[in-house]
């Protein structure tokens, strides 16, 4: 690209360049995709190994390649590599280094090869190592969950539909429930790398090559389970990038209800958890104040997850094969999607490791709100055989008495209980108790 | 619910009725949900077997209520059920409906079941029911794609990217790369049934219940492969919902791209195909159009598919555990997706079996645009061992003179070419039609 | 359309149909377009009286035509008009009657018309026509926040940032803000209404036409302020739904605000409001439950105002002009996020107006928290021109005082405070009050 | 926040660190609301010297703070300012390096201002201060379509509806309306900034003060119209955020669509117009290609536009008044939306100066495709009297014989129209010429 700098007169206004700065500003893409360096060198490391061994390029050449991309990961692991927007992308500035260190030899490099393959397979490459991360911040969060359940296997808490207290829980129960969320979140992740793990390598630009190359042999170099037969689907497809995508918004809408929690639970109201220094700040105007800023911000960043997702499903729609440089927008979507939901799953188990329970608040709102109303009926059903919703009726007299009486329901007396259906025993009376009702159900 | 019909005096304006007939006009779902009816009743069937086999209710009154259940059914079929809005869903319509049958027994269905676990066993039982639609379309799609790919094995055709003609290829290559694309989709889907066909029921309103259920065995007869262990995430979970419109979302992604290349490719300037009459439609003032409609519509579709994802990533977002009242949502959201996702395949099906195809003018569109250039390109490197990017300067200088001479590629003589370079043969000359492009590439 | 029944080998499977039947389902528009009729046949009036004034058609012939459209809106009203899928949409089905019940003249009727100006013509006086119900809707929305914010002008609550309570206001300022969010919402409804109401009308297909047509007639006919200058762009153009779907998201996302107060206020922990009967709902388990359903469904609803932006915003992107059959889908869009969000401005009006404030509670959760502590810094300020960030120190020394004895901060005697800082006496003391602290501010 | 560096044994993993370096990943926003630090210093300034002349604090000391204000602009604009994460935000980080420059009378400036109202005041004026820039950017890409078309007043094209040619329309024609939606496109984002201009100033943390503040006067200094009365409302409402990202989207939506008229008009097969070489690139493999970059992209971030806004209004569903800390993520959305939109309307600027018009292609196409068939059914109409759908019959039947012959309308004998319909006369064969047709036409 040699474009001019000359800029019209029209054109004038607060827009001090011409043309070309304004193609550099939304053509360059070296800030985002120079985090692929790694995926681009083992990339162009296998197949030049394959064109040596294949004598595409004579094995000399190749050995003098492989010396110079060597070279290269040294500069970029030293900081000294000379990234140069000139060079657009990180694929282009590596091979421009390369041809100043080994000179036109450097060419044979780009041999059977188009950057619409070498680009998406370095992308493919970078996205099942990274997730692979994302994978063990799960599993952790998943180990933490577990491990604060079984502290709290007996801990009693109010369990609510409709953020109205329901009936009487155990905290290990409701931590448990987040944990069956997650474990659906890895299964989604790991079944997605299964796709994202096909090689594109050696669709060329779109139509495959002429050259005697040997894909299954750089397929395995870098780590793919499979090679994509279709050359036009191979550079021209990115349903694994909406896909990767929908799996972290899926995630990202199971952490922010943890994170809604969090905050819930924290407030001065619930009161019925202390959420650790490390993740909560103060206020510069009320001392007494104790934010939980981490779980707002995981709640909050579920948007930036669903925007990634929306941003990839609008760039995706009506694009005709096979490549489209709109396609370039990929990258960035990605390595936030996959940055922010690994920063919330570290964030959240952080919290949930760290939270301090206070056990007697939560066992206090399980007591509150009649919460185990549903346990008398049952026990009228089973013991009187009386049709469901006619003891949903007697129940709700019960609970009538009690709210005129400003009583709890453990806490009327046998009388008050058979003054509205003498059926209700001293039997029946303990299933009111969170303890009767908790040890009545299997379940848990 | 017994709103009262009177309405206060800030209220008034535009608005008639009172509080009752907003909160019906919100609240009521059944015009939504009736669809639902036939995974209902199969729910009450298995759950009313299993409370007669585990002694929960009598033998006699389950025999009672099934036959209840099946007078329902029956009305259903016959259009005779009476649906009334004040029974707000289909679930306590067809129970408001069974007392009215049967009499007071039908109140001991609701034993050891809640509404929380009806719904979401009934909605997931449907998806699984329906989305096997969905897997048919898919595969549908894909034999008609592959049946159209092999028809076109030896069609040449442009190969583009940037929308711009690059290399030729041919109409199988490229109806074949979106087969490719739909099995992703049905694999995709085929993996998220797995984890909507997970059984909820007898997780009760959120804490499971003191009955002794047999949760295998309703599990079992509903076809659901397991039973859910937690109740909390059992009524409270919807990232099922989340990952069915995901994968609606993304297949929808996939078929905007075709719907594009079907309005492209039967556009005046391409030609390449005419969509058979049963897809198009005239103009009501321009006699001589063919209007791609059904393409259009399917291209414009995603944003109903992207729209419902958004709908619920938007309505999950920041819920607390376990159910609210604002999932009831998800029902539309789904139905929509299912339906829209099931008619664009279809649609997409008909399209691709009818099309004409204009051989002629695909295989002309193929020998313009210089589209053999790479060829010559590879040829230099694979018989003088020159280095790809000096090649790619040769080819440049090919390009130019044939463009100012108006020729195509194929079309220069031997002389022409050899002005250029004189390493370049009459073999090298034959790279440059488009049968001698076709021919050295191994991967089509 | 005259499509084939027959059905193709492969096509088989499910799908019962064949491609008209497919083609029906994905094109025919009558289910949802039929909302349209008034504004239709509004539009045909003004554009027949036009043809008449004008002299394009014989002034018989217009008042033959008139007459034959009285006869249809007589129907409509009577619920007698025949509609019929095999005419696709409003605008056709209204032509073939007329076209039935007065012969051939109807056809003149479409002359110096397209289906494209005709369709969006109507549909923008849709929009303007019941949008103006939303203001409404909305006007009465803040009218009832200002009486509620009146009635508890003194009403003192916490006022909360990060969920957590921070200083004390009143009930009424509370109220307040959301009266001033929904000035906006109107506002831009305003605007965008302006935007709305320029006339396409005279645009014909797209580029114009050569009868000598009067559109500044026939749009002021139709309540239009304007006319579209350039016919293109008055086909081609949909920014007014997208802004019209963004101002229906962004007063959505207002309400969702308010619903979530609603849920959390009436929450077993809060317990600051009763919402009334006419907008909760009881559990079919648990007789004691009192659920904020409308309030949830408002909360959720912000899904559904946010999905159909995202799926115009999709549906729009890369259109090129003029008219696509793409558009077609604009109006279900537009009918669902007008009705959505005037449902749930009626819905959280009633919820306002209903509510039963629960004044002790507000009060002592106001007291609550250390809520007054800010004053006590400022007043230090003030009083004795202590740097403000020291006084944030003293004051945290107070905060943590109060805490150790589990007293509120005006609980704390004079001797206590000043063993923190002997500058404290007892005028500051009284900041410490809810009252104290309130009357200390002038912005209430 | 001090947190502890000691990590858990459960945590560890692949996570090197502990939660307080978690904490700063996800909390510290310094790195990207540096943005601000000319904004925040401004309202610093307005707002100490508020202080000062209502001695609420000493002038000397305002004084002092203003000169220490200076020396950190000069830092700022030298880049020797010290950024550290541990101040977490760009107005932590001025304020702590305040204290140092002038000392603990640095403290005063937070005197009646909380963090709250300050952010949100900065960073309003950061938007009307550079949405002010992409007003000029929509101004100029007007400026630049009107000056391309009057230059193409008289360029013929076709005129499009479904991808299909219709009708002859001239460049000019088609160029303009794309400037009616940029007016468009101004008007709202004009509209947009009056509210964006209200002054939050004063609201403290959220309740206001009891300081003596003078609102007025800082708002006027920092450029504001007006005062937001409600404090809570001006510390907690985002609405402006959405409206700001709304009208972005909009705007993109519309940009997408020249996008996707310039690759359309670039490609191959329409030729009409080649794009400057600053916006194209060439292919590393395919030495002929011409690939319209800038239009690809400027078409793909609509994406991050539509991802922008479905992040914040995720964020914002549901946020309880007032402040909460989600809402720190509004600064890098907006940022991202104005930077976006900026680029992308100079990108489309430069592309529509510079593109070459292939005029003789373009009238050669609006020759193709039947297009003035329709100018031939209002003929028939205007002069016969002719009912307009039977003229659309007969003018179908001239189609029908054009197309056997392999003829364009305008090269059917007088003969041929005859044999169809006698009527047709030598007057009406002339408009059937692009010229004639064009000239029938008022509108243009």
């Amino acid at each position: 690209m040699t474009a001019s700098k000359k800029t019209s007169a029209i054109w004038g206004g607060r827009f001090d360049g011409g043309p070309s700065e304004v193609m550099d500003a939304i053509n360059v893409s070296i800030d985002t995709d120079k985090r692929l360096y790694k995926q681009d060198l083992a990339g162009s490391r296998a197949h030049c190994r394959m064109l040596g061994k294949q004598g595409i390029i004579p094995q000399a050449d190749a050995d003098t390649i492989l010396k110079g991309l060597d070279s290269i990961e040294a500069e970029m692991e030293a900081g000294t590599f000379p990234f140069r927007r000139e060079y657009e992308d990180i694929h282009m500035n590596i091979e421009a280094r390369l041809a100043e260190l080994i000179g036109p030899i450097a060419g044979r490099l780009h041999t059977a090869r188009s950057r619409n393959d070498q680009v998406v397979t370095s992308f493919r490459k970078w996205i099942f190592e990274n997730a692979d991360g994302v994978l063990n911040d799960i599993q952790n969060l998943i180990d933490i969950l577990n491990t604060k359940s079984a502290a709290h296997k007996n801990t009693v808490m109010p369990g609510y539909t409709h953020t109205q207290v329901a009936q009487p829980v155990t905290l290990g129960l409701h931590l448990d429930a987040y944990a069956q969320m997650l474990k659906r979140d890895h299964a989604r992740l790991t079944e997605a790398l299964d796709r994202v793990g096909e090689c594109p390598l050696g669709a060329a630009a779109l139509a495959g090559t002429s050259y005697p190359i040997d894909r299954a042999m750089t397929a395995k170099e870098l780590g793919f389970e499979s090679v994509m037969q279709n050359p036009m689907d191979a550079v021209g497809a990115r349903d694994f990038v909406l896909e990767i995508l929908s799996v972290c918004a899926i995630c990202g809408a199971n952490l922010s209800r943890i994170a809604e929690e969090l905050v819930l639970w924290s407030s001065t109201q619930f009161g019925f958890i202390r959420i650790a220094d490390d993740f909560t700040s103060g206020s510069s105007i009320m001392p007494q104040k104790r934010n939980p800023d981490a779980a707002e911000i995981v709640r909050a960043k579920t948007g930036r997850l669903n925007g990634e997702l929306m941003n990839m499903l609008t760039m995706m729609k009506a694009l005709p094969l096979t490549y489209n440089k709109d396609m370039q927008e990929d990258k960035l979507a990605v390595f936030n999607a996959i940055d922010t939901l690994s920063l919330c799953l570290k964030a959240t188990s952080g919290q949930i490791e760290g939270m301090k329970v206070n056990e007697d608040v939560m066992r206090s709102a399980a007591e509150s709100g009649y919460s185990t109303a549903t346990e008398l009926a049952d026990w009228l059903v089973q013991t009187h055989g009386i049709p469901f919703r006619e003891c949903h009726h007697i129940v709700g007299h019960v609970v009538k008495l009690a709210e005129g009486k400003g009583l709890r329901l453990d806490q009327l007396s046998l009388a008050d209980l058979q003054s509205v259906d003498v059926r209700i025993t001293a039997e029946a009376q303990k299933s009111l108790s969170v303890e009767g009702a908790l040890k009545r159900r299997k379940i848990i």
